[in-house]
Order: C-alpha cells, then structure tokens, then sequence
C-alpha cells in the first residue's frame, strides 16, 4: 500500500472564518486520500517572515513526500505568481513573496516553478481568494500523484529575502533581535549558540543579556529551574536562545516585542 | 475502493473545551473512516444567521456526499427538532432553527426529515449537548451509509428565515447591509454585482459607497491595489461587494460592525 | 481491516505557533493511518488540574483503544517522568505531574509505566519540547501496535491529586466550588445532584445557590428556559450542577470566577 500523502497548512487566515474549512473541502473533493495537517492558520496578518518561520520550524518534523502549503497572500490577486519549489523530498506550494526564503536558505538543492497550469485551477478564479482557487486545486493534484513538470516550467528569479543573523561586533558582544514572541511569551531570538560559544564552554564565564534596557545574567537547562518571575535564557526547541520566564511571560515582563534589539556581552 | 466519506463541522462551541473534541469521538467511534473537517468553530454564539452565512459559503466546495454537521443551538434541549436535510448530491444535520435556511433559498430539490430515531442517540440524552448525544452519533450512522428514511419522517414545516437582500431604492440608489466582518477586517455586504451592474460596464459612472456617515469612491480588482489606509470596494470570493482596505481593517478604519447600513449610490 | 487507531490531542500550546503541527509531523511520519483528533489545545498554561478536567470530560466518548496524549508540563526538562498509563481499554501518554489524576481516580485498573524506552525518541530531546521529542514518538510507534511493556516497567509511586468534592456542611448546606468557567460563560461546579438529592426529588424545597454574595433560586431543564438575564442553574452535560443564563455569560453576570466558591442551602 503507498504511504498516505500528508500535507501540511500555514496561513494568517485565522479561524473565524470558512476559509481554511473550504480549502480542505477543494483538496478532499480532488484527493480524498489526503492527510491534511494543520500546523498554524495565527500567522501575522500579512506577514511573510513569521509564515516563513513557522515552516522553518515544523517542515523538517514530517515525513518524506508531505506537501506544504504556505498562504500569506497580501500580493493576491496581482501579477506575483503561485510557485511550486521541490527539495529531496519534500514540496512547497506559496505565492512568489519570498515566504518560502528560509526553506531556500536551509536546503542545497531546491527546484522551483512557477505554476501556469490553469486548467487545475477552479474556475473563475477570484481576485482575493487564490488559496481556493489556485493553491489548494494545485495541492490536491499534486498530492494525486501528478509530477511536478505537469503544473509549470522551473523559474529561478523567485522572491527571497535573507533572514536576520546574528552579528559579532566584537569579541565581547554579539548583537541579534526577536524573532517570535510564542504563545508562553518565550521570546526566540536569532542567536544561536554557535554565535556565543563561550556560554557553553565548561567554565562559562559572566554574561549579561540585554533587551529593552534590561539585564539577564542567567542561563537555565529548563524553564521550571527559573525562581519565580526570574527571567532567564535558555537554548530553545528551535535551536535559537531564548528569553523566557519559569510559568510567565518574559515578553510581558520585558515589555518588549518581536524584533526588539538583542544584545549578548560576554566576560563583561 | 468507495470514496472516503467527508463531515464538516460549523459550530459556536469555540476551542477552548472538549465540545468539538467530543463529538469528533462520537462520530469516529462510530464510523473510524469517515474524514472530518472543521470549517469553524469561531461562530458567534448563538448566531444562527452567522452560522448560516459560513455553510452557504462552504458547504458548495466540498464534494458530493459529504455530510454538514452544523450546531448553533440555542435551544438545546426544548422541543425544537433535530433535522437530516438532503440536496441531490449533499447532506445537513442541524437543529431546527433556521441555521439551514441559506441552503432552503438556493437549492432546488431539498427534502428535510425530523430525525426521530432515538435508537441512534447517545443514552441518556444530555439537556444541554445534544452535538454530542443526538447530532454527532446520527452524522457517524449516516456516514456509514445508513438511508436517510431510516432517521425519520419528511417534514415541510421546518423553520426559515429569508436573507436580507440588497433593495433598489431608485435608479441611483441601493442599500444592503454588512452582512460579516472577516478576520483581516474586510467587510462582506449583501449587495451584488448584480445590484449595481453600472459600476461593472465598462465606462462606469462615479459613485459612492456610504458606510458610517464615510464615502468610499474606489473600486479595486484586488487588495493590494489599494494605497496606504485607503479605503474601497472590491468583489470578494464571496460574490459579494467588500469594502476593505490594503493590509488593515477597514471595519476599525470605519468604525462599524456587522449590520452597519451600506447605501452604493450610482452616477452621484 | 483493523480498526484505525485513534489518537487525542490535549495541550496547553494554543494555536499560535508550530508546537501543534510538529507533534502530528512526528506522529504521522511514524505511523501514517492513525487519526488525530484535537481536543483542546486552549487548556490554562501549566494548569494540570485545567487539562486533567478537559480529559475527564472527553476521553470517555472515544472508541476502545485510543490513545490520549495530555501534554501540560511545566516540569519539561527536569527529572518528572514520562508515563503510558492503560486503563481496560485506552491508553495516556503524558508527563508524571498529576494531569492524570481524574483518570486514576474514575478507572478501577489502571497500569501505569515510567516510560524509559529512549531509542523511540527523537535525538536529540531538546530540553523545552517533550511533546515533539518524547511524548509525540511514543505515541506514534504505540498507536503502530507495539506492546507497552516495550517503552517501561510499571511504577506505583506516580504523582496524583485528589479531585476537590463537593462537602456535606449540614443537612441543609452543600459547599463546592466552580471547576470551570465554559466558552459560553456557563460556571461548571463541582457539585453533582447525588450531593443535593432534594433538588430532584418530586416536591423540590425551594434552595438558594450562593456565589459571590448572589443568590440563584431556580433550577431550568435547559438554558433556553432562562427569562432574559436571569441566572439559574442546570444539571449539564458533563454531570455538575452549572450556573447559567440564557445566551449569556453567567461568569460575567456573577462576576466570579474558576475556583469561587459555591454553596446551596436547600429548603431556606
């Protein structure tokens, strides 16, 4: 028996509406075979980093083959074009608005096209509602079995953006931002710990952690070692540092939001 | 292989308990290989018209056969009747409250049974869930394929509310309402192209769309042509006249709320 | 054909993130014919007794041999364990924190394994992510048929709470308090008509119902009963008596809270 073709949702589009429910309903009405994973319809409205992010986050946590569609869409119903990108083993389904970079970014060899074959489009398109009409038809045709050169020709000139690095300004200090405030108020930075190495040496020396004018001096193994209301770093599930708080929000305590500056001085 | 059997749900029960939960179980424990999608679960409480508006604009996408399960409930354990409605090719459980009535005004054929069949009920029938004792286990028997006669009696007396449509008031005016606000803050009225076919020929007359004592004079072919904190029309993937702005609310730009009052006055 | 194997979700991750996503990534890539069912991922942050609640009142409602995964866990990456618990007829996967608690207490037979089988885990287990690393795996190579015997030995010494009861002050007062505040507002208590039996016998005393200084004096069949902001109470679905009102919430009407407490004096 083949193995079940899943695929997997990130959109802003929340769930107040019909919107995600009608996607799935053009996608089972093609495929009825699929297994439709939603990872996150919260996305920013808008906002292509954070969609960007998430996929970052969980397209390495499915299986081989798995199909996701990633719809933050404020160019709809323009000239930018619907694309279809292709790892080793998996596939991506997005507009051409760079919400796919860090895919690019993270894998070597990536196949991308741009998707002109309208006769799997529903029909007529609409000019706000292309996650319908355009993406979850292609997505189910795809998820059928179809080879990815039936839906357009590889283009190379897609949008991309690069993603924020961390910066050593010297020695001492190393400076990033916020990336995502999750939903405990962690705050993700970019910093890695390859970027301060020193902290996870054996004898690490003093470090102080800036944001908003604040100085975090400690970093835990798990949140539940935080005292209470201490704020406190920690490596992440992400892989990046983290500012959090033990059963609290470090973003509130803080008062500081997703792309605030990050400072990191060692030996200091 | 027979095709996989689709459910769809549509609720006021929101994500924050085990009602949705619950009656997925029910359902599955019944019938192990039937696929159910949520459409949402965000309806405003209580809100048979709003639950109404996001099954007409869902239930057309999904595939034949599939089954709505759809509980705004109010009157959850009183005399009201649960309902097994049929189309030719699609199937709706619901109390009878009028929450099908949208279905009623654009289907043809439509039979609506009283479900009587206790037989199929949870036991003992709760007051106050009836999702979960009556609805979901007659959903998971139907989605075995159990004939609808099995559940009961035809019935034309069932409740119905007529939409309210968009009225001519003269040759340059007419007036609809907001029928929904959706999660980026566009606002879906009950005017249709085809209420203001002026505004669609191809030199069209300037005109005005009056919302909140605020004249709205732009129609757009997609939300991105909008500049900044614009506000204008535009036809959404509903089929209905939007009044948004680009990447902003434009219910919070106005300040008006589902029910405002829309007047399109054409060649003023 | 076998039975599908159903596995439920309850967590405190909310929506807004990856979390979600990942864990079904982890557990469909393991075994691609299970079925996922959310139940609740709006559970309080790190509120095990919140979580235990939502369990109790879902798990019962699932076909035979499911298996339940509650991941609330404050203690993720210290030394509390992970623990498979079978019960005549499902399984739960969660951490050693009490979350169970409601389960230990209901079921008669209950086996309850420290799970230590770490070649099923994701490698390496980061220290913020169990769900993803630990929790997610197991799940996944159980839900394939592998015996609980193969992920640990059975422990005795696992941590439990006691459920708070409803107390007999008198003959005529019954003391409990709310245990849950509902989407609708509706306050879910601890008290059952076995503890207020007068309630329900033919001739009904009158009775007041106390919270935060209010009085409730009537007992309706359903919400819909309800009279335009009067609150009553109701025997509701989950088997607690529940203070109400009709389309509203009886939370804000009150002004009270999960955790307030409530008293009934019958035949005052």
């Amino acid at each position: 028996m083949p193995r079940k073709q899943v695929v997997t949702l990130i959109t802003d589009f929340g769930q107040n509406d019909h919107f995600v429910g009608v996607m799935k309903g053009v996608i089972v009405g093609i495929n009825p075979e699929v297994e439709i994973v939603d990872v996150c319809h919260q996305v920013n409205s808008y906002d292509i980093f954070d969609a960007a992010y998430v996929l970052l986050q969980s397209y390495r946590f499915f299986p081989s083959d798995t199909i996701h569609l990633v719809v933050v869409d404020p160019g709809v119903g323009t000239a930018r074009r619907p694309l279809l990108a292709r790892t080793m083993d998996q596939k991506f389904v997005a507009p051409d608005n760079g919400v796919l970079s860090l895919v690019y970014e993270r894998e070597e060899n990536i196949e991308v096209r741009h998707v002109t074959s309208d006769h799997y489009f529903l029909n007529p398109v609409s000019n706000t509602f292309h996650a319908r009409d355009i993406f979850a038809p292609v997505v189910g045709w795809l998820s059928k079995g179809l080879e990815v050169d039936k839906f357009g020709e590889p283009i190379t000139d897609y949008a991309k953006f690069t993603s924020p690095k961390a910066k050593k300004v010297n020695d001492q200090l190393v400076k990033g931002v916020v990336l995502r405030i999750d939903k405990f108020g962690n705050m993700i930075t970019n910093i890695t710990p390859e970027d301060v190495p020193q902290l996870f040496q054996e004898n690490p020396p003093p470090f102080k952690i800036l944001i908003n004018q604040q100085e975090i001096t400690k970093l835990n193994l798990s949140y539940s070692m935080g005292k209470p209301s201490e704020i406190f770093a920690i490596v992440g599930s992400s892989g990046f540092l983290e500012v959090c708080t033990n059963r609290g929000s470090a973003a509130k305590a803080l008062n500081a939001n997703r792309g605030a500056e990050v400072g990191v001085m060692v030996g200091a």
